[in-house]
This record gives structure tokens, C-alpha cells and sequence, in this order.
């Protein structure tokens, strides 16, 4: 990766103007990638900082630029000409953030409320301040300031990095002080929380325009597997209607108090007590990646309208059930071939692939299935992703 | 436009791999810009062949090469790397998409296939000759032999130029030997055919794969302004079941017999005798825009696994009732500033815009409704369609 930003695509730079909005993403992920689907629609034009051309976002994306996301000058003029700014990732330093935003570029979400997504005790303490169910927390400096909210909390502890930390890493739950010293080799400035006995994990996807517009999609359960999300159940199954309003209102009320711009991802807990806020993101989410075909607006698309300030669209369903598997990379390279089948098994399941070498445990692609019967379309969506990652028949 | 074929985006041709299939575009208007959509999700990159870069597909594929599809070592060169090769229009050459696959090139459409999309009268000549329903024709060098059409068919006799020809134009309504002239002033060779007093015009898009699969969409209704493709209506409202399935079975007949790999779209002529061919189209059509939304599988991801022969996907409908309307250039350039409202006003409205300059009575984009009522449905994308276009509340 290059630190002095240069342009990979002059093409675009040079030799035509815009005929829309332009807005530009930091981060070439696969959010970046499946946000280009309604810019297409919208004839909104992307521009993708990324630290390769041959990233996710980058093979779709036309104005990719090569640059630093940690290099303010790269950032500076990677948003000349933009819009809007935005993030396929939350590891743009917050300082940054706020100097693009002292320049005078429109950046959504912008610093103060994106600092929430990227500091863990900002986030505990802010949310803790207004009465948003969380669980009981502290700063820990040391194995003893964990003995010590033991002895009040009980065992397990759990112990999560500050910043940084995703997809599991940076999360530790230590049943002792020796796994807390484990925890402590990182070297990171940690946060302890108790340990919430749930009934299940959901998400509530939530979406606030700078107008102050908010509308939320229905909650879902989630799946993890070692730290990773392996399914998402739309809508979550069973679930009260007026735990799901509550969930909904909690969410809504973090984005509006956070002053949020663009998509809210609010993961919690399910418990006997009622919703507990696990974590934030302030991005399209992989909870929400059924919306593409499960919901009559994208959270892709509705994330777009957001940081253009645009009237949000309806988050309807377009099924009663909708299950996303996620594709984690096997020892097989080669997906592709395995197309063949788990399309003419299921002409109805959707295929997702983000142009990503495959390596063992990578999120590389998603399968969705959409009907009536939630255990026919769960079985649907893990066929396809069983295949597709392992080539077994299940 | 250069002949010289040069490519455009030298990143794309020397720096990286494609991780999937490579499928080339003939041709970078609004068709290939939406088959970008589903590549994106199916991992295919895609590749176009443009004239400038900044048409309308050429602003999303990262792929884009500069040349002349009339010029065949342009193609041969655009060919090199493709697992396969289709089109966004009906122009290229026979004689070229014949060369290409004696290279050994995979073109879906072949040459076999397409020259009936491409020559009304061999299409004429080969529907009549396995017995799908056409209206009387005849190829006619000069007025008298008009005339001798008309006195044993009738006036009006409808001129259609043999090749070319689109959007109404190449096609002239002849009330008497005067109208004819008219048309032979244009210097084209020309078919005649009897006027076929239809009841509606309807369309079935189908889709054929290399293996031989067939799937068809329901078939839908479409209405004409001057020639123009303004709405289509799916699914066509009060057809019969068994119209639906002759029409249906008619364009897959025709896909099958003239081997056609890709889409088919075959624009019928409902009338009191029966189902009329009138058209065939080998490329996504406008009458298959409303499958994005309005079909499990969209017309541009089943035209993108015909051309892969990969199995079909799902042709049903994900609302009871859904509506497209065209978006025709008006006066003004500036379309954006229109969003505000139509999204406020109709949250659940899809947009689509091409990425064009905005020209009077230019194809610029098209909206989508979707519901349950006809009649709601259909007021709720005529409303987006005159507001985006003309600033009237309608």
C-alpha cells in the first residue's frame, strides 16, 4: 500500500464529469461492493479509496483511488469533489473525521457519533448516560481491576479491546484471572463486562438522514460461530411484537442521541430482563445483508439515501421469511464450479460472491433464501452455503 | 470514436486476476450498465466494448475498452480472456459474431440465432416457416409492389426496414401509395406486413441456456407512445390463463427452434384470433425491466446464467403486481433535484437511471412499482415517471 495518493483510475479522474451525486466510501470491503448495486440504480457515482485495485469494492468500482485511510492528505483529496463521504469500515482515525469535516465535506456519519462505533467505553459510557440497556462495565487496567468486578459481577468476565476488534477478535471471556492475563498480553487498553446469560443474539438495523428521518428494519435473529455471524433470521422468529418495538425504540433513540447519519447497527442481547446493547456499527452490517432481495429497499440503498440527506425507503419485506448464510472460505479456491449445482438444486436462492480470494475463515460471499416456512428456507440457505464452501451435499 | 482499439483502463487489463467468470458486453448502454448488478452479486466481472467512456455502462464496469463493434479486429481483441461473449444491442455485424465463434469465442447469442433479431425478413421467413403465428408479409422493392400487397391484404400495409430499426423508428404506417414513397425514400431495403388490429400488445421474455433449458417470465403487457415503450404492465391484467400459455409457449418454441442462447424477448399482438409475433429481441428489454425488483431472478442475471450455462433461476414474481414506467428526457437536465419528492412521496417507488445525458425523449431511467392493486400500482410509477421527468405532480 501506498502512502502518497496517487490516482489508479485517470480514466475517471480525467476524462468525463459526473452526471449525479458522487460520493465516496473509504474502504474497499465487500460493503463498498455491494453498495455500487443501487448507486447503478440511483445513478449515484461511487468513488472507493482502497489500498489495492484488486480489493472487493475495486474490481466494481470505477474511481478507485489508491490511498491511506490513516493519511489525512490521502483522505483530503480522495474527498475533493465528493459530496458525501462515507465508511466501509470504522478504522478511519476520529481526528481525521473531524478535520474533513472542519473543511467543509458533508462526512456521514461524522465524528462525534462514529467515535461510538470505535471506542468501546465512549460508547458504554454514552449509552449508560441516557438509560440504553447495558451491562454492567468498567475500565480495567489490570488483572485486578477484572478480579475486582468479578468479585462484584461474577465469573465469566468478558474483556473486549477498546478499539479495533471485529468478527470476534479483540474479545476474550476469562473465567479466571489467568485468562484475563492472556488478555492483557495484547498490550490494548481493555473494558471489562459481565457476561450476559442470553437467550439468543439479535440486530436492529436502523437508519437516520441528516433531515432527522428515521426508519428501522424488522429485528432479526443472529448466528455466531466463534465470534463470527454465520445466519441471519428475518424477522427473528417468535418474537414478541412488543420486544421487538422495544428493541426498535432503543435502537432509533441510539441513533438519534448519537446524532447517527446513514445506517445504525445495533447488536443486543435477548435476556429473561428484557434487550441489553451489545455492540454498534455505523455501516451497512452483515445482519443486514438479506435486505438485497428480502427487503423492498436495500440497507446498501438506504444507507446511500441517508448520507445523500434523500428520503429514506420503505424497509418492507418482500417475504414472510428470509434466512442469509454467510460463506466462510474452505481449503478449495474454486467456487465457481460449485455454482452448477446449488443453482439448479435451488433456482431461488440468490448467490453472493465479493471477488475475494478465498482463505480459510473469510467472509467471501453470502447465499439468501426467501419463502413462507422458516425451517424450509433455513434448510435452503445452509444447503447452498455447505456446498458452496465445502462441496458436501447436505 | 477510434477504430483503433486501445484499451481504456489499463489497470484493469495489467494489474490484477479475475477471481470469476469474465463475460464481455458488445455494446455499453443501459443494458449492459444493469447487467453489472447481478455480476456484481455472482462474482462475474464484466467487460464492455465501448465508444466513449463515459456511456452508460462504461461509468460502472471497471473493464471498459474503447473500440468499434463494426470492426473485427476491435472484437477479436475485446474477445481475448472472456469465458463468453453477449450483447447489449443487435448492430454487430453477422459476419463478425460468425468469425468470432469459428475462433472458438462462447458468443450467446450466436450468429445463427441472432441474425433473426437482426433481419426481418429471415425472421419472417423461418417463424412461418415451423407455423408461429405472423401477419401476413411480404419483401417489397418498390411502390407497386406495395400496392399489390394491399389490394389482397389491405391498407394499411406497415413498412418495416429488413435491418436496423428501433424505438419506432425504420417503421412507417402506409394508409395509401403516397405513405409508401415516403418510406422508400429512405433507401433501406424494407418489408411489407398487414396491419394486425390488435386488441394490446404484450411481450414474453424467455430465456434459453446452452444446455437447452428454457424458462419464460409471466407474460406482460406493454404500451406504446409514438413508437415508444412508455409502460409495461406485469403480469398482463385479465389475460386468460391459457392465452398466457400459448404466448409462453410460442416464444419458447421459437428460442428452441432457432437455438437461441441468452434472452428472447418476443413482442406479440393479443387480437380476437389469437397471439401474433410481431418482434424478437435477443438482449435484455425494456419490457424485462421491472424483473429487478418484480422477479426472484432479474432479466439481467438470467441473461448473465444463459450465457454461462448456468442453471436458470426462479422466474416468480415477488409482488402480485408490478409496474415499470419509462423515463423519457424532458426539457430539463437536472433530474436529481426531483428525488426529494418522489422519495418522500412514494418511499417504496424504485428508481433507476442510466447514467445519460438527459435528451427530449431520450430512455434516461425507468420506475417501479410494486403491490397488490393494479390500479394503485400503476398511478404510483406513473406519478414518479411525470414528476422525475416534468416537475408536474400528477
Amino acid at each position: 500500500m501506498r502512502s502518497h495518493f496517487a490516482p489508479v483510475s485517470s480514466r475517471a479522474v480525467s476524462s468525463y464529469s459526473p452526471i449525479g451525486p458522487v460520493v465516496g466510501v473509504v474502504g474497499a470491503g465487500q460493503l463498498a461492493r455491494m453498495t455500487q448495486q443501487p448507486a447503478i440504480a440511483l445513478g449515484v457515482e461511487l468513488r472507493v479509496l482502497a489500498a489495492a485495485p484488486d480489493e472487493s469494492a475495486a474490481r466494481v468500482i470505477v474511481d478507485t483511488r489508491i490511498g491511506d485511510y490513516r493519511d489525512l492528505a490521502d483522505l483530503r483529496a480522495f474527498a475533493q469533489g465528493c459530496d458525501a463521504i462515507t465508511f466501509d469500515h470504522e478504522h478511519v482515525p476520529t481526528e481525521h473525521i473531524r478535520a474533513l469535516a472542519a473543511d467543509g465535506v458533508a462526512v456521514r456519519p461524522g465524528a462525534d457519533a462514529l467515535v461510538h462505533a470505535q471506542d468501546k467505553a465512549v460508547m458504554r459510557e454514552r449509552l449508560t448516560s441516557f438509560g440504553a440497556p447495558c451491562p454492567a462495565w468498567a475500565r480495567v487496567s489490570g488483572v485486578e481491576d477484572v478480579t475486582r468486578f468479578a468479585a462484584e459481577h461474577g465469573w465469566p468476565v468478558v474483556l473486549k479491546a477498546i478499539r479495533g476488534g471485529y468478527d470476534g477478535r479483540g474479545v476474550w471471556v476469562c473465567h479466571s484471572a489467568a485468562d484475563a492475563e492472556v488478555a492483557f498480553e495484547s498490550g490494548v487498553p481493555l473494558l471489562a463486562e459481565a457476561f450476559v446469560p442470553f437467550e439468543r443474539e439479535l440486530a436492529v438495523l436502523v437508519t437516520r438522514s441528516p433531515h432527522g428521518q428515521g426508519v428501522s428494519y424488522p429485528v432479526v435473529e443472529t448466528v455466531q460461530r466463534d465470534g463470527i455471524c454465520v445466519e441471519v433470521l428475518a424477522p427473528a422468529p417468535g418474537l414478541d411484537p412488543e420486544d421487538a418495538a422495544q428493541a426498535q425504540r432503543i435502537a432509533l433513540e441510539i441513533a438519534q442521541k448519537l446524532g447517527v447519519t446513514g445506517l445504525l447497527a445495533v447488536e443486543m442481547f435477548q435476556t429473561a430482563g428484557g434487550m441489553v446493547v451489545n455492540e454498534l456499527a455505523m455501516r451497512p452490517h452483515n445482519s443486514g445483508h438479506w435486505t438485497i432481495e428480502g427487503a423492498n429497499t436495500s440497507q446498501f440503498e438506504q444507507h446511500l439515501r441517508a448520507v445523500l440527506d434523500l428520503p429514506l425507503g420503505s424497509p418492507a419485506m418482500t417475504a414472510p421469511v428470509v434466512v442469509m448464510a454467510n460463506l466462510l472460505g474452505g481449503d478449495d479456491p474454486d467456487l465457481f464450479k460449485r455454482y452448477e449445482h446449488v443453482m439448479a438444486h435451488d433456482p431461488g436462492v440468490k448467490l453472493h460472491f465479493y471477488g475475494k480470494e478465498v482463505r480459510p475463515g473469510r467472509k467471501i460471499g453470502h447465499v439468501t433464501a426467501l419463502g413462507d416456512d422458516l425451517e424450509t428456507v433455513r434448510a435452503r440457505a445452509r444447503h447452498a452455503a455447505v456446498y458452496l464452501t465445502t462441496g458436501e451435499y447436505s
